[in-house]
């Protein structure tokens, strides 16, 4: 049986934890990154409050401890087909899991050159994985890290559905018929907007040529370790605190960790989806396992187990530290409020039980941020990324 | 008034004779080319049947005929974001027309390089478009030429609407509520795919910028001279007879005039619409004068006058000129029969008198194919362009 499992963008907050998780569940990983998250950590003057460690020590990290390798190949996979072509052919992978994207929505609107390089590195990442599989003639399974964004935060008055809609149309000969077409997108900034042409890649060569892809769109993660990485010092995760890359939950930890108030944006209404850590590495072992069959069309996964409105996490954090919350206007254009109801059924119907924010592992988060607290820079905390003109004069007022 | 207008790709079968209409109706014409379409007739060792002169050469002819003086941009525009925000900013355009994309199915998918060249071409061309015209702060309408197939061919029972779909969804409440969505996309090749892609940026940009759009979606364009392009053999236009960017008209009116089978793919049973090269530059000036008004959401029309099923063509021009038809296996993958009823009252509302296949220009366009047959290459005009393993082991049987 083909065990062999290439992850791109393995070198990330989800991509490195996920390697460590399937190469501990006996696959065998091979990772793929070009090291351009701790590029952008040198561009924005800040780093992971985690002190995380350089490639090689990592991997000689985890062979100490489990005995089992993994490989790396420092590639670009937006810029570098040839390469990724050659390793796809020689490892012959049953599945390739791919993270290899710029994720974050405010560094994707920093600026027209941020704004282009996440079009740029996105699409033509996609596209150059799944050209490459094609061109192998190999039947390898695509697993995709969307996000939620793709459906935009819209109360539309449903559960937002798994991928797919079943919509009622009007012939021309009046009779009413169902169709079912993939949801249709309102993506929240450049970054979710490249999920979102992502799907339609997706849906092209599945139809063209077969290819078999799980896209999973993921609520904002939150927590840092996971079981494997856990297991020494050098495998710790990396953590983000910063305004561009540091996501919501995270955030406000380090905040309260550092005695910073904790910054909500606008009201604070915006409703959100979340996920541990944790379960993102269980959910694409389940998305490995439950690999769509040939012929069958792109498997939509909603990966993430409960939401929150931001200023309820804000509140709650108050609560457990004693910070202080303070509102600041809003450096995205979004509405201020927004209801959310998911459908996550897939995973929990495949066996995922997941955590939440009950089960204490905010704590683990509240240690490691006071452990590492003096590692941070306060001035990196604050969001500096304007969605648009308004926004950015809102913001001087 | 600002009667400014950038046309990017502006050297091309319909960005050349748009730029010489709208420079005859009185506007300031920047022509922006990076001459690729000269560079792939390099690469697949064909040409234009016409003979074409060079850039500088057909301007001075314009200004000659006309006294009207068109500037000339050499940038690739998907590489060269700087010199495009430059002009940009120094022309302050009142439009900019947006034809620079490669526009060829087939060639787009001939194998993983000309896959990947389109994506990289085609969404890097219109996202640095997009993001100059925000940095420029200026208030610009763009004009985007797209395609009728980001629907597909698919028959729903219903007329193909101007870009938006009304459907009912049925909320958890029970309740059945209206919305009206982009129409879902079906693109038939990674070509078509990049026009959809397109779209998400233009919905994108328009939502969060206020950038003004118009999307045309533009049938398969027949017919080669226009009123300005006949009025001196330098300004001839280019006419593409070979398997991968001759049009499926236009190939036929060739194969006839050299005695050539006209070679229908699979049955002829696909429908597709039609729109002559005079009424897309008539159609492109309409777009520019009903701009849609800041705020407003992108405006989409179908740019097509008829629709016919391809054998049916076939009948029709072998019944003018004698030729055989000879069935072939269809290089792509779709459905061998389709009907297509396409709305197409945007432009006929604003006042556009179609000239259709009974109109006698398929005549001048015999006309030119003999006057030109001694430039043509037979060998050039099967299609050697498979969409998959699939249709190319068909092909060899």
């Amino acid at each position: 049986m083909n065990k062999k499992i290439i992850v791109l963008g393995g070198d990330g907050f989800c991509g490195w934890p996920t390697s460590l998780h399937l190469s501990a569940q006996g696959y065998e990983v091979i990772i793929v990154d070009n090291l351009s998250r701790r590029d952008i950590d040198n561009e924005l003057e800040t780093n992971s409050l985690t002190p995380i460690k350089p490639m090689n020590v990592r991997l000689k990290a985890w062979q100490d401890v489990s005995g089992r390798k993994i490989d790396f190949h420092n590639i670009d996979i937006s810029k570098n087909y040839d390469e990724l072509l050659k390793l796809i052919e020689s490892v012959e992978p049953k599945t390739v899991i791919h993270f290899a994207e710029q994720r974050s929505a405010p560094y994707s609107m920093k600026s027209s050159k941020h704004k282009r390089y996440t079009v740029n590195n996105n699409l033509n990442s996609t596209n150059n994985l799944l050209s490459a599989v094609v061109e192998s003639g190999l039947d390898i399974h695509v697993v995709h890290l969307g996000t939620m964004g793709v459906y935009g935060y819209g109360t539309a008055g449903m559960k937002i559905p798994e991928g797919y809609l079943t919509v009622m149309l009007e012939k021309d000969s009046g009779e009413v018929v169902e169709h079912e077409i993939l949801y249709p997108v309102n993506p929240g900034s450049i970054y979710h907007m490249t999920k979102t042409q992502d799907q339609l890649m997706f849906a092209y060569y599945n139809k063209n040529d077969g290819v078999r892809v799980t896209d999973l769109h993921q609520g904002i993660v939150w927590g840092t370790q996971t079981e494997e990485t856990k297991k020494d010092g050098r495998l710790i995760n990396r953590f983000d605190y910063d305004g561009d890359y540091g996501t919501v939950l995270n955030r406000f930890l380090v905040q309260a960790a550092v005695n910073y108030p904790l910054t909500v944006h606008g009201t604070g209404g915006q409703t959100r989806a979340f996920i541990h850590i944790q379960d993102t590495v269980r959910c694409i072992k389940i998305a490995i396992d439950t690999a769509p069959k040939k012929g069958e069309r792109v498997k939509i996964y909603n990966q993430m187990t409960e939401t929150h409105k931001v200023r309820d996490l804000a509140r709650l954090i108050s609560k457990i530290t004693g910070s202080a919350i303070e509102l600041i206007s809003n450096p995205r254009k979004e509405d201020d409020e927004n209801e959310l109801h998911v459908s996550n059924e897939s995973f929990l119907g495949h066996g995922l039980e997941p955590i939440t924010l009950k089960d204490n592992l905010m704590e683990e988060v509240v240690e490691i941020t006071k452990k590492y607290s003096e590692r941070s820079d306060l001035s990196k905390i604050p969001c500096n990324s304007y969605w648009n003109k308004e926004q950015k004069s809102k913001a001087s007022i």
